[in-house]
């Protein structure tokens, strides 16, 4: 595995060195709410250029975050999935989305799902949870959220 | 203020566009864990330099997440304080510490706080955002944590 350069030991330091920039989180998101796991589906985050999302991707393999494997419903093509490592940052992308829905100025936030983050936190989480470990795990692609 | 360019209208992609980088959530577990509120002492955080560490509390301040004041106890110093919003930021910072603590090989996470974390999460991080919001309020520092 390629190493990361440590800043130091500290927990918070370490998760940053991994995934402490602007796309990293991004493409989770797309992965935990969108379930785009495809390479050409996830070119359609934020303008995200092919060799950053490659360079990201490849990062995510690496620490055990992410797992590709062959699609089984079209075997020329390679599907993402989260190891239990990514499902676990959860949590972290959901107190983003509930920081941003609730502090930023012209976020297009949906309020109904907005409402529940902020009054039922820890249910939504696990619902979200339960479903990427179902979806995830067995390698086929779930086509309704 | 300075606008940051916005990637979309989406509260994740918005608030990455703030604090989706290697070192502003390090800064921000300055103020919460260690009571660093100095520029003096921000230093400190893992080897920054000081054209980053005062273009992130730039940026941190020009988005209201902390204010300056002329430090009470020198007043040729300033001191750091969260705003409401910058205070709105610490369960995101709790489970980023969270996901290190229980992830990464080699981390130094302190064994108790890490377990009270993964039992009483809610806990935690109400006595911390309590205890911030008293410390950051009146303008004193804190001096045992």
């Amino acid at each position: 595995m390629k190493q990361i350069e440590r800043r130091s030991d500290c927990p918070i330091s370490l998760s940053l060195d991994i995934f402490g920039d602007k796309w990293t989180l991004l493409i989770l998101r797309d992965f935990i709410f969108f379930n785009n796991r495809h390479f050409n589906e996830l070119v359609t985050v934020e303008k995200i250029s092919t060799n950053i999302l490659a360079d990201r991707l490849n990062r995510l393999l690496e620490n055990d975050i992410v797992k590709k494997e062959v699609d089984r419903n079209n075997k020329s093509s390679y599907l993402y999935s989260l190891t239990e490592k990514g499902i676990d940052l959860i949590p972290i992308v959901i107190e983003i989305y509930k920081w941003g829905a609730n502090n930023i100025d012209g976020n297009n936030a949906n309020s109904e799902f907005k409402n529940e983050v902020n009054s039922n936190f820890n249910k939504v989480t696990s619902e979200i949870v339960d479903r990427i470990k179902t979806t995830h795990n067995n390698g086929n692609r779930c086509t309704s959220l």
